[in-house]
């Protein structure tokens, strides 16, 4: 049987970007956990030798160092650059953006405005960016605001790439009400949506549909469950040894999606056993 | 009987600015008229022979011409200056704010939006400072925008001075979702919304409210309702004749405020009376 694989799936562009360039350097190191999905650090471990950094200190010099997709704070890549050892950036370009504009922003004397957990690696590094720290804040719905007193009545904000548009403009909203000039930045990421959006089309023309990625995932399950609400024969399968015959016995179309933290060499293996049905 | 003024009423601060400017002048004319008043306008007529010049043609060298609160297009300025007449700029400074962000943005390459009435002159004047006027539009709804194409991705936006938050908020919003950086200048001004607070504020402390204004004008009615809300003693007069003495019989405190329309003139004539009783 031919399967059909939705338009956008799996892995985002910035996550496939970091593997590829990870593979490109055998015998490195990545600083910090490459991606979130510990199968592929394993497998990049066993394949090329891709070993994983907790801290500066176990940096040696002429080791080289990947950057992890989600970037790292500018004093730690400063100090990275004078131990001499050889420096990989596979930060997802969709992070380096708004760590551009903070840097850019605060330099030209605007307040920043984070929206974003503020313990999560990607904003730590994106906030390391900005001139002023105590003029750099962090919140994650705009209630928080109210604790914030800004330096200027210029604010400039950006956003976790991964974090949800509808709250972004409240708390943007709140910004213009109070504030000359609010300087927007749209930097969150379409990557979800649209494996979201792909499911939802590609069920919609096919016999069986088939989900991989974790049980317990949750970006997953709402992939089963939005492929369920237009092709009843939709299973969710965490690898090819789940898959069962029947589902596809005297069916015409089977339509793939895979979650986020699901790797294409999975993936794969999935098509290749569907083919021989 | 004493009366207390609300915190804010009448005129606001840019038209009380551009009178005096006006009175300032005497045998001058306006370009266009000064300020949306007939009655205004004809006082400055009257006692200071300030006079009104609807096209630039009328204009003769040495004229001394006053440029109104909601200013004019660039252009115009150009060749008012060009004709050698002496040029009084009463422009509102909340207005002059837009003209010079537009100005600002469309050199940096931003593409310009304009929340507000193409055929005010407000408008007309903000919107003439664009570089390229064929990326500066003017709406008025949210639903306009799918009328638009931006030329660039990077876009400035400022607002009407008198318009209303909400809308601008849901044509902002919209801009955010579709664009990597909106540029949002908050150039609304607060000051109907200013009486409105001041006359909620002092209606509640009075035993009489009076409110000056035209028995057609919007704003004023909605002044008198406000009032009524907390004082069932208020009352809409448009002069000092249609006070009646019975409102302040038995009564220790009087409230006074006015609609944006209303001269100051008329509002000292109406404190006048009540002094009296």
């Amino acid at each position: 049987m031919k399967v059909k694989l939705a338009s956008s799936y799996g892995f985002c562009f910035g996550v496939k970007r970091a593997i590829k360039i990870a593979e490109g350097y055998k015998n490195s190191a990545t600083m910090g956990p490459l991606i979130h999905n510990q199968n592929e650090i394993d497998r990049l471990k066993n394949d090329y030798n891709v070993g994983l950094y907790n801290n500066l200190t176990d940096v040696k010099s002429d080791d080289t160092v990947i950057i992890r997709t989600h970037g790292i704070p500018k004093n730690d890549l400063k100090e990275l650059k004078q131990k001499d050892a050889k420096v990989i950036n596979a930060t997802c370009p969709f992070v380096t953006t708004p760590q551009q504009i903070v840097k850019k922003m605060s330099q030209e004397n605007y307040s920043i405005l984070i929206f974003g957990d503020e313990n999560h690696p990607e904003v730590k590094g994106v906030k390391s960016y900005g001139k002023d720290q105590d003029d750099v804040h962090v919140i994650m719905k705009v209630e928080d605001l109210a604790k914030i007193s800004f330096k200027h009545n210029k604010i400039a904000t950006v956003a976790q790439t991964t974090k949800k548009k509808e709250v972004y403009l409240e708390i943007v909203n709140a910004l213009i009400l109070k504030n000359k000039e609010v300087r927007v930045f749209n930097t969150i990421c379409d990557a979800t949506f649209e494996n979201q959006d792909a499911a939802r089309e590609l069920s919609k023309e096919v016999d069986v549909m088939v989900v991989i990625g974790g049980k317990n995932s949750s970006n997953t399950k709402q992939l089963h469950s939005i492929c369920l609400e237009n092709c009843s024969n939709s299973h969710l399968v965490e690898n090819s040894s789940e898959l069962k015959k029947e589902w596809f016995r005297d069916k015409k179309s089977c339509g793939l999606t895979a979650g986020a933290s699901t790797p294409d060499w999975i993936i794969q293996q999935v098509v290749n056993e569907i083919e021989k049905y």
